[in-house]
């Protein structure tokens, strides 16, 4: 049979997998460098030389592995969870992975090497490692601690931000050039096709899912979930994303369907069986003189990773206003880098922008930050108590009246509740609006094929782009009003914080009405030339502008009460969908 | 990324396979050949015209779904269920695949097809289909009735055949020609080999598990077992036998473990995912056109399937003592093809033996004979009371006296029990014989290469053989002297059988001693000469046998005692993972 090449190679790679990861099990060292070194024993470049024959078939399955990793990410991460981890998170991930990327970067200008190369090595170092987290902390029996619980909302963060340096560095990689403006473009955009992608896949997939769910067969569901996985991959690929990004996002939008539970025991085996390929592939890659030309860079990047997250997680910690002791852990145990590192190295190499080197060096960091982390975690207590007993009586001071003052400023009671009701409105504004932009970047997008399809009936192209455009309208408009209605209702909260009786006196009530009516309307004409900008490439001539509005606004006059009742349909199935997902455990 | 692709291909196949399983999981049909629709629609015979693009990797995850389908029906099957499946099961197994693969050989020769192609037909006729039947069985809620234990057992026994026709259809593809002796050596090794491969097996594999399986890892356990089916898997091609075969065989022994249930777990999304693929890609190679010019062989060949399997399991059932109607309806629920059948085409289609329009005919077949499956059991009832209707009294008369004679003839109390002893007690000697001549296999397998080993210390061809022949006498002295004690106690009974008081009178304790000594000492000489025959390419001269005679002959009287102590713990071991095993719920 033809494919003996390959299960040869298949059974080479297990066993010798096999054979390593209970070693490293029994020894206590995470199974992932036990999969790197199996690579690394059967790889081309160590005796007795390699023993993989159909390299091309096992890279394909190696990014599977990728992809089923990040699926599973995804399944693990919930929106739920990332709208409630604190300020800590937030700043902690902010900062390290601000201060990696420009450590990366200048480090790797430094050793001279090129530009792409130093990008890429700060997006390496940018995301600490959740597999090996959770396993050294496991490992050391403190995952339920309450330093744990901040590292793991760090953690959430920086899944999000590392999918967004993913998308960043391909968009860099394949225009060649670094530009603000692009970059800001490119997350704006990144931005957009996430919330779009999850409200609509939220509103969708769970629903699928249980309908699949129903028939009871464990078969069934996998295919649908397989087939929805790979699916999602390919749209998010035609649209120039990393399929990474969309295997995440995929998983992120299934955590939220009630058979999340039974979802995870049935990617797990796949998850284990393709990413175990995937780590494996990766030690094929390492080439020992590679590692000892690179000696000096490894070391140094590697002390860079601890000390630099160390660092910019503790202080991040702290600054969000926690103690000392608590702040030094978060930092200690954040001090590695993983599997987001392969995978953005890998990204580098099938885009063919990043040296051949930097592969194996990354991983040569990673090995040794691994190692270290369970003992940085262990060393973090004695050091907390050390460094407070070094440091200067007036400095403990002031470190001490910074948590009092953050405390002070906080807001308490009634001010607390109001700040989360704006925040909320804020946040329904902008999911709206999003969704409103999404529609008419559609439009701009399928605006020649739609040209085409109107053709036989409609030949001139203005009345083309005035038929395109008042359609986005349309579609737009139950997003628009909900968005209209959400920022009159935080007009008036806010009239009614700034309009006090006591200095507005008898003009109290016609004050606040006039920033209540003024503010939404004033925010909804910005909003519509913001849209005519975007949509620039479809926007008709004035003439049929004008009797567009008129339409929308006759036909606003007429349906208001259905718009708005089809959008808080949407809501309450979206809320539902939200809501029900809570009921499942999460990991 | 050169993967997208591949990934495009997942995605359509997984979609299209989940939209059509679905379809037809509500319509009630089996989903296995809504996998065959959907690969036949995606195909490229079919509009929108090949929709799969990296056809040469999606065939090569499809022979891994006949591996892992192999493995999981090899993880199903159990040795203990083989030994207490009844007469019915083993008379009604060879009825049924004897006369289908004559009837399969006669149709293809009647349409003038080649005689490589009249044989794969016989053997894709051969076997019934486990999935099919358990799934017909299942929605017809009669899984628990007397019949479908029958049929079960019928397709245990199905299963252990079927892999045989596998083996021999191999052989014939690879020397192209039929001839009965060598079919018998094929058969003879191949059963040889199973022993082997099962005595081993299931005394370091359970172990192996139960070791891996300590550390509580998932990842862990699914990575050592998949490295050994693969690797069990290489052997066997290494030895020239399918991959097929390994896998099932593999899966067969891990049947044996204690992680049973565990392994199917993890093993169950994996064999989904790929055999998924694996129908898909049967559904790929379908070309409508072939199907109208080979309608009236299909028709034919599904009458065949439906007539010959009804009649020779019907028939097999009321001869090992069946009533009439449970017979039937056996018969009925048998009377279709499935996977087996799959993987006997493709493996023609892969040893380039057969023509191509094979393949689509034998699916084909499946398609209508599992369609037709559940109305046939439906119908099996009022069909077996219109029968006994119409039969003329002399004919039911017959048939009765049959059964009544058959429960007759069949041994009741201390002579069952004696049966059973002397059946345990031959089991056990062919299976230390199989060890035996296994050990003497090797040896002559590996005689060029440990002559090389040897060679600078012992130069003379004729000692090298004595020293690899009395080596092989070495190791097989415990097997050796187990089978003698275990023919000796046979031998002891029958003597007490054969020779009873009355007849030899003041002679019979003599003559009781005489048979048993003498049987198994000629027993052990025939097997000894045997042996010597078998392994003529390394039998040394005359004088270097006596030598070793005399060697031999004084290491059984030294180490008596501790040769049989080595046999019996290995005999325990492998007893106590037997019945270990029996803790497990089996499916």
């Amino acid at each position: 049979m033809h494919a003996i090449s390959f299960i040869q190679d298949l059974a080479v790679l297990m066993l010798v997998a096999g054979v390593v990861t209970v070693l490293f099990h029994r020894f206590k060292q995470p199974v992932v460098l036990g999969y790197i070194l199996a690579g690394f024993i059967i790889g081309p470049h160590t005796p007795p030389f390699g023993l993989i024959h159909d390299e091309e078939t096992i890279k394909i399955l190696a990014e599977l592995g990728v992809i089923f990793l990040m699926f599973c990410l995804g399944l693990e991460f919930s929106l739920r969870k990332l709208f409630s981890v604190g300020a800590t998170a937030f700043i902690a991930a902010g900062l390290e992975i601000a201060l990696m990327l420009w450590i990366g970067y200048e480090i790797g200008q430094f050793f001279g090497w090129s530009n792409m190369d130093s990008l890429f090595l700060g997006g390496i170092l940018a995301i600490s490692s959740t597999t090996i987290i959770i396993k050294a902390l496991s490992d050391l029996k403190m995952k339920n601690e309450r330093f744990a619980q901040l590292i793991f909302g760090v953690l959430i963060v920086e899944d999000i931000l590392g999918i967004g340096i993913i998308a960043l560095l391909s968009g860099i990689a394949l225009s060649g050039s670094v530009e603000t403006g692009e970059v800001f473009s490119t997350v704006g955009k990144l931005s957009l096709f996430m919330v779009v992608a999850l409200v609509i896949g939220i509103l969708l997939v769970p629903r699928l899912l249980a309908y699949v769910a129903k028939f009871e067969s464990n078969e069934m569901l996998l295919v649908t979930v397989l087939g929805l996985c790979f699916g999602f991959c390919l749209l998010v690929a035609k649209l120039e994303y990393s399929m990474v990004l969309g295997a995440f996002l995929i998983g992120a939008i299934m955590a939220e369907s009630r058979q999340l539970v039974q979802i995870e025991r049935l990617m797990e085996p796949v998850r284990d069986l393709f990413s175990a390929i995937f780590f494996v592939t990766i030690g094929l890659l390492i080439d020992p003189t590679v590692l000892v030309e690179y000696a000096v860079p490894i070391f140094v990047i590697t002390a860079a990773v601890i000390v630099g997250k160390v660092i910019s997680c503790s202080l991040g910690a702290f600054i969000a206003g926690n103690d000392g002791r608590t702040s030094l852990r978060v930092g200690m145990g954040l001090s590695q880098i993983g599997e987001f590192s392969f995978i953005i190295a890998a990204l580098g190499m099938t885009l063919q922008v990043t040296s051949d080197f930097l592969y194996p060096v990354a991983v040569a960091v990673s090995a040794l930050t691994t190692l270290s982390t369970p003992y940085l975690i262990r060393v973090a207590d004695p050091l907390s108590q050390r460094l407070a007993g070094w440091m200067p009586l007036r400095f403990a001071r002031v470190f001490a009246m910074y948590g009092d003052w953050l405390r002070s400023i906080q807001p308490q009671g009634q001010s607390a509740l109001l700040m989360a009701m704006i925040r909320k409105i804020l946040l329904q504004v902008l999911i709206n609006l999003a969704l409103v932009v999404a529609i008419f970047f559609g439009g701009a997008y399928f605006a020649a094929t739609l040209a085409g399809y109107m053709a036989p009936w409609v030949s001139h192209e203005n009345l083309q782009k005035a038929l395109i455009w008042g359609g986005a309208l349309l579609l737009s408009l139950p997003f628009l009003i909900a968005a209209y209605r959400k920022l009159k209702a935080l007009a008036m909260l806010l009239a009614e914080m700034a309009v006090s009786p006591e200095k507005a006196g008898r003009h109290t009530v016609r004050a606040r009405r006039v920033i209540s009516e003024l503010i939404p309307l004033l925010a909804l004409v910005g909003i519509m030339l913001l849209l005519m900008v975007l949509s620039a490439s479809i926007l008709p001539t004035g003439e049929l502008l004008l009797v567009i509005g008129l339409v929308a606004a006759v036909v606003i006059v007429v349906l208001w009460r259905w718009l708005i009742r089809l959008h808080s349909r949407l809501q309450i199935a979206l809320m539902e969908t939200l809501e029900h997902s809570q009921d499942q455990p999460h990991h």
